[in-house]
């Protein structure tokens, strides 16, 4: 191990200068004109690959940008496969005149936080160009400085994570073969913080409602017939109280039915986690937290589920007073979801709910607009505790366990399609400027991240 | 009484013709194209005046549209003093493409309801030239078929009632010698039904309200920050809800505490409408009614007050999914008043409610948009009681009495100014098309209410 190290010490210079040159090509996504930006940058990607060790590098093409994929799987059927995911493609770069430097073209500059430190500021430096190529360049330390890797690694890097990943999970089905491991790692969220590496071990799922509610056939002067219509705005704001309780539950029965409990191990994490409501209550401005009763905040935030009205609308919303009883009223209603809930019963559940609470003088209907499912990859899971591993011997410090109270939908898909579970190794910093101006790679994670994915590599082979 | 009803029923024509030519001027008060238009019609009604044998008659400048003021005030101080108000300014006509015939070309047509009865149908026709004409047309039948009036009568004709009279109350102050009287009459509103005279003897008051929630202080995040921050879409819909109790009443404590009870000769007048709920379900389109327990249709929509949403907005209220929590959250809250309720009292009390009901996670804001006190006319206030035997004489029927779940501000202000009280004694019909395209006055009602009037001063007289 101590070559591969040595290996990767000595090219900092040279892993810096090429991640600048992959960060200067404008890969957005979103925006139809840098579709020659996409390609531009998925062939640097492949050529890299190859450059790397890499067998079978090809770029995949789909409906919309292409994949770059390529293996080494070299080390025998007996150790296990790794695949590693990543997006090439960044956020749009809007308002560009709150950058400081251009988004594409790469500066160095000292951190804000760490002394001595630098930190890399370009689109797409943490999210996620920076990160996929940590893995890449560990690989490469490892064939170069010993010529061989102790596990079998896939990648599989897409080009549309910033527009849903619309092609992902057809390209997963077709290629299933190809894509087979035992486990994905995702090196594209941030550590807990500066200086303390973590692992997100499990995500949140979604269920998004739209209720809408039906009085009067049409909008009413309130003077008269306020005292005998319903008002669809007022029933709408019964139901959605009863939705939860005084103890800040749910209050849709069977809604915790398939809840996976917190296990004593987990809370011992949380806690360690130390972070004070106090920060919280700074953070968002308010007097006081929010949420269900018996569990602290980190917990409340990401390993328990949430009732949340996302938008609500009905009658007059100007200026001024009228006097009007609305035809209609409606709300968006979401539930983030934990293992093991299914966003499909929690949908029936929630829709039997409304028409239960719904009085006989209105008319609701329900929608389902979209679900997402939870994950998790549990903390004894062995590619969990290789990765904690690693993490801790490359960078010296206890390694934090955390979960995500978002989604992050692929981490499922890789679950439902291939099996795998899906170990969430980030090395950016709560304060990168994801998806805003002046997004920056803070330049200690990305050296000491190669070291980390090449001992993870070592750890996953046991 | 019989040489002034012989004068009325030998004049129809010309009674018809000349409401015609009033009703061909376009006096708009809210556009100002018309600004000219008001003052034609002004002075087309002081000349109209003048001709019945008016005297006093005058143009009162306001900071707006003129009033127009005219008396005969020859009865003797021993007699009471009527005072008629009306407004000859009328609502815009727009979507004008739905006119059947130009709103300013008055045309007469068969009735859809009565057979063999005629309607006429232009902008203003029941609201409310042809109304004050009513008045207008039966003093001049007095003085013309006999030489004198039974009561001292005074006009006030306004022509700013469609924008809210904002000159109204200082011209009352101002002129208060001059307005000074025992009762007003006003006839601007529909009949209970075709063939059903009534009276309206008590309007309801209004207070408005707008409430502001802020939870955090931006939006955030709902898979970040859901189960910690309090939404404030959610606490504005636990809080609305807990306005209103299982039974329908508003749950503000003292909010009934100056509520006039429905005494039994009311409840027995309501009972005598034999409005059934089935015919409100199949205007309104609904399955059930709404309201408070313990009271009919016709009394909660009249007699008893009301607390309703108006409009509220928070959050993401567009197509599909966005998994938000708003920083903010808004509902426009109004309770209809009823006797003795002060809305300046209800505000503080919603106000003070309101803020007990917010949890400590939240900052709440209420505003106090706009107030009206509730009016009242005692059924057996000599005054009412006049009108019921008048319209009774000329119409032959059974005179119903009501209450108006609307307001009517003047009314609360001709009491609390000119100490009067105020009888309603309306002409119009339920689908006179009130503000909307092809207004008309059924003009057997026209005509029937010429007589009224008549009666109604004689009746006056005692």
């Amino acid at each position: 191990m101590d070559t591969v190290l040595d290996y990767i010490r000595s090219h900092h210079d040279q892993y810096l200068a090429e991640l600048v040159e992959l960060l200067k090509i404008p890969s957005i996504s979103s925006e139809k004109e840098h579709k020659g930006d996409m390609k531009t940058a998925a062939k640097a990607l492949a050529a890299r690959m190859k450059k790397a060790g890499l067998s079978g590098v090809k770029v995949i093409p789909t409906a919309g940008h292409p994949s770059v994929y390529g293996e080494w799987c070299k080390a025998g059927k007996d150790k296990p496969t790794v695949l590693v995911y990543g997006h090439y493609d960044v956020q749009p770069v809007d308002p560009l005149n709150l950058w400081k430097t251009p988004p594409f073209e790469p500066s160095v500059r000292p951190s804000t936080k760490v002394k001595g430190a630098k930190d890399l500021y370009a689109r797409g430096a943490a999210d996620d160009k920076g990160q996929l190529f940590i893995h890449l360049l560990a690989v490469e330390a490892h064939l170069k400085a010993t010529g061989t890797l102790p596990v079998n690694v896939k990648f599989i890097f897409e080009g549309e994570e910033e527009i849903g990943s619309p092609n992902l999970v057809p390209l997963m089905k077709k290629h299933k073969a190809l894509l087979k491991c035992d486990s994905v790692v995702v090196s594209d969220t941030p550590m807990f913080d500066y200086g303390k590496p973590s692992i997100t071990y499990g995500l949140r799922g979604l269920s998004f409602m739209e209720v809408h509610v039906t009085g009067p056939n049409s909008d009413l002067h309130s003077g008269t017939f306020g005292g005998i219509a319903a008002n669809p705005i007022n029933v709408l704001c019964d139901i959605v109280a009863k939705l939860t309780d005084k103890r800040g539950k749910v209050a849709i029965p069977g809604f915790y039915d398939d809840v996976v409990k917190l296990t004593a191990a987990e809370r011992k994490a949380y806690a360690a986690l130390k972070v004070s409501d106090a920060s919280f209550k700074r953070q968002l401005g308010v007097r006081e937290l929010a949420g269900e009763q018996g569990y602290s905040a980190v917990e409340r935030q990401s390993a328990r589920p949430t009732l949340d009205v996302n938008g609500i609308s009905g009658g007059y919303e100007g200026k001024g007073a009228k006097t009007v009883i609305a035809s209609k009223a409606m709300a968006k209603i979401s539930m983030r979801l934990v293992p093991n809930q299914d966003p499909k019963k929690i949908a029936r559940l929630f829709t039997k709910r409304i028409k239960e609470l719904a009085p006989r003088s209105v008319r609701v209907e329900v929608f389902d607009l979209h679900g997402g499912d939870p994950a998790m990859t549990a903390l004894d899971n062995p590619a969990t505790q290789a990765a904690m591993r690693a993490l801790k011997k490359a960078f010296g410090k206890k390694v934090l366990t955390t979960r995500e109270g978002g989604s992050i939908p692929i981490v499922a898909d890789f679950q439902k399609i291939l099996g795998a579970p899906t170990v969430l190794m980030g090395f950016g910093v709560p304060d990168e400027n994801l998806h805003a101006p002046n997004e920056k790679l803070h330049l200690p994670n990305f050296f000491t991240g190669i070291e980390a994915s090449a001992h993870y590599f070592t750890e996953l082979a046991g």
